[in-house]
């Protein structure tokens, strides 16, 4: 990659400009160290887990052109897509010089010789044509976009790649996206994904595998009380239909997402104002409302809609599902009828995971068939689930489980006491990082309050003080940094004396 | 984070539009898995190095504010800037927005009451006003860019963070980057770049430990045939003085650095040309163009620009560098006193890597004083290099040197007879997983022809076998992968097995 260096003489110019204290945009954050430790430690761990079970990582570009990414999130998600502009002007310029000489416009936004010579052969001098040739380029200048979530560019990957993969392909993706939401507490305009999807299998057994991984990140995490909530697009269709409100499944399942915040009556009521049925309304908040251990609710279900196809599906897959977990994860799965989670995206399985100590999701996916239908390839199903990783973060620091070792990699810094005394001191860090210790020499030589300041504040194990004294008599003086105590140790079993000290320390 | 979900209705709305293949924009690319197994390599490789040398991970966002980025990188640099628009509005509905309804452009964009009655309060219903508050709030809209490299957002970073951090900061950062270069072979768009530096140290410590990292990290890769070639600005300075070309500094610099493409006869020529004295050129050629052991080359230098301080204090800068490098490192390591690289914002020592098989260079960087003071924070030095993971990936892919355990992560993969069959499988799936294997159940009870296909085309070491039969015998028929060989395996020892097998194999 080219490196482009900063020029000296526009650092100066821009100085006067740069007074203010510097900021980053509303909606995104620097990680620092312990952060980042944080954050890689929980997208390390979940990808240790899907690799386990034979997924694959891929990566797509930030930026997607504007059409694979425009009408696939609904007039709501379109609003809230990043666009780029082309760096050739800013659309302020662009204003005047769309009225002043749109032939030099064109000129400038062309990309190449062959598309510059169409616009200069399309182009009548005329001003309303040549306020929507302006138009039209200031449209090619925005036509690429920021990556909204990673599951629509994963369905334009697998159609334009489609040769290059074996299906039923499984991969796991881990990368940032962007979102002009409105910031607030825990909703970012630039947050990670962290998702894990199969496509081209219609099997079950996906499904299945998919709450295995879930169930394996969090125990590794330190979350082994999660709570797995479940739910079936099919069941759901099929209670609309037997409460007569299949032309209102829309409305209805709108409605019932709201159940654990307005409550049976506040949906019921809701519904009613919306038009429907009060009759179906009952019907449907009875057979949504009920709870039970799984296997018995499935039961209820089955029976209590027998001949409606879809229901009776629903219930099957749901049955075939559960058959397929080890008893274990079988105990943290409870059905939840009320689940809807964007259901005109789903068509079968709907996965939500909560903790008890947070307020809102921290996993959540489900099955959605022809994937890939939108970017024309037909017939690709697909199921996966997306860890929230910045709720996880947020929820692991309140629970304070991050693993202690998180912060503190360094294990011994050595005191400079001058050029000679440095260099005999980078040489036993070399011998401790060719044993697998992370050791550093302080730079400077200057004094022993200052270097002890920066040793306690990144938390080193030990420090290591070597003089010219010490030099001679080969030999170092370590501060074990814990204990205060200081030791007398070879140079030549400095290594040994570190591994033996972190062993009783373990 | 908020999950916003397709909805269908759009998905089948946008159909019609999608019917062309998919594409990505120019200069981006898709990474399929073994390509991102390979990066992932390389990046976690460069990671561990820096670790063990005390480096911290830091994060930024992808998304600056504009006012950060803006004139930091020269004119050209500047144009090369993606600004990403907010997502209220295209640029070309502004134009009709605008001209027909400021008022109403201002009430979309505005982000908050205060806002809203602010543009409103400064609203005047006359067309050179509304011009103006038009591009005002256009530019508004477009206030934010992407990142242009990691250096600029490092500085600000440290600016804005300075309270939380303990210097020396020694951080890495491995994040990607956007420039609307025009794409080309090996130039991309979107690319990630691999930095590390310290700031806060005027220790040329500092250079000798990056000069240790960059061989640690190349002798992990594979590539320990890198030759490093050294520089300092210091003694470029002291040439061009001792010389008579201390005002045709930049210009001598410029030429200079194009002498592997020109050779000395074109460098001359393009120096006297640009009216720089022939007798100038003459005598910083020779000084240039020397070529002898570091110790050689520096011992001559001195003692030919004795009295010019600046190359004095260059040697000297050089010399203490070196004698910090342990001796096989010394012996990688050429003085290359044409090495310029953006020689305006180096201040001291400039480092470059290449490799003989490859024909750029692969990793560089050096010495900026006063990295921060554009940001209002004064004193701070860096130095730091910065790897060229796109520039590496190639090289050891044309080298062919990725380890070969990148693409086979997968260890056993269990043929699907059915639904009972499957389900046990999943078990011993497990069992496997447990003991640190990858494994997996094929999803769909399809033919055999089918799964094998996929078992070969991913790379499996094993297939298990797990019919109806052996179920009820306890057994598992193993095919090994590579030696085509069938093994009949107790399912209580399978684990042990596949440890066995692996032991023999590696």
């Amino acid at each position: 990659m080219p490196y482009h260096p900063l020029k000296f003489e526009y650092i100066t110019h821009t100085f006067a400009a740069m007074a203010n204290k510097p900021s980053i945009p509303k909606g995104t954050r620097d990680f620092l160290p312990v952060q980042s430790l944080k954050r890689k430690f929980i997208f390390d761990t979940a990808q240790s887990v899907f690799q386990k079970y034979g997924y694959q990582p891929i990566e797509t570009p930030a930026m997607e052109n504007l059409e694979t990414l425009t009408g696939k999130y609904g007039e709501e998600g379109d609003k809230l897509i990043y666009k780029i502009l082309s760096p050739v002007n800013y659309p302020s310029d662009l204003l005047d010089k769309i009225k002043l000489d749109p032939q030099q416009l064109s000129l400038i936004s062309a990309e190449s010789d062959k598309e510059r010579s169409h616009f200069l052969g399309n182009y009548v001098e005329n001003g309303e044509h040549a306020k929507n040739k302006g138009r039209e380029i200031l449209s090619e200048l925005s036509n690429r976009a920021l990556r909204y979530d990673l599951t629509v560019p994963f369905a334009r990957f697998v159609v334009q790649n489609q040769n290059e993969l074996s299906f039923p392909f499984k991969r796991y993706q881990i990368q940032p996206v962007w979102r002009a939401d409105r910031p607030q507490k825990g909703r970012y305009r630039e947050f990670y994904q962290c998702d894990v999807d199969v496509i081209g299998s219609d099997s079950l057994l996906n499904e299945a595998e998919l709450l295995s991984i879930i169930d394996d990140v969090f125990v590794k995490l330190g979350l082994p009380d999660i709570v797995i909530r479940l739910n079936n697009r099919k069941i759901l269709s099929g209670i609309a239909q037997a409460s007569g409100l299949r032309e209102h499944f829309t409305e209805m399942t709108i409605a019932i997402d709201k159940l654990d915040k307005i409550g049976v009556e506040g949906v019921k009521k809701e519904m009613i104002e919306r038009g429907l049925p009060a009759n179906g309304v009952k019907k449907a908040l009875d057979h949504i409302s009920r709870k039970a251990k799984p296997e018995n609710l499935l039961r209820m279900l089955s029976g209590s809609l027998t001949g409606v196809e879809d229901a009776q599906r629903g219930v099957e897959e749901m049955r075939a599902t559960l058959a397929a977990l080890p008893t274990s994860l079988q105990e943290k799965v409870t059905i939840d009828l009320t689940l809807a989670r964007g259901l005109n995206y789903y068509t079968g399985a709907i996965i939500e995971v909560g903790h008890a100590k947070f307020p809102s999701s921290i996993c959540g996916g489900g099955r959605y068939d022809d994937l890939t239908g939108i970017f024309g390839l037909k017939g690709m199903s697909g199921v996966g689930v997306s860890f929230g990783a910045d709720r996880i973060y947020d929820l692991m620091e309140e629970l304070n489980i991050f693993p202690d070792s998180m912060g503190d990699q360094s294990t011994m810094m050595f005191v400079n006491f001058g050029a000679n005394e440095a260099i005999k001191s980078m040489e036993l860090a070399r011998q401790l990082r060719e044993a697998g210790y992370a050791a550093e020499v302080y730079p400077d030589a200057v004094k022993m309050a200052k270097q002890m300041k920066y040793a306690n504040a990144r938390g080193f194990k030990y420090v290591g003080l070597l003089g010219s004294k010490e030099i001679e008599e080969n030999r170092i003086t370590v501060k074990d940094m814990r204990s205060g105590e200081h030791n007398e140790v070879e140079l030549k079993h400095l290594v040994e004396f570190v591994f033996d000290q972190s062993q009783n320390h373990d």
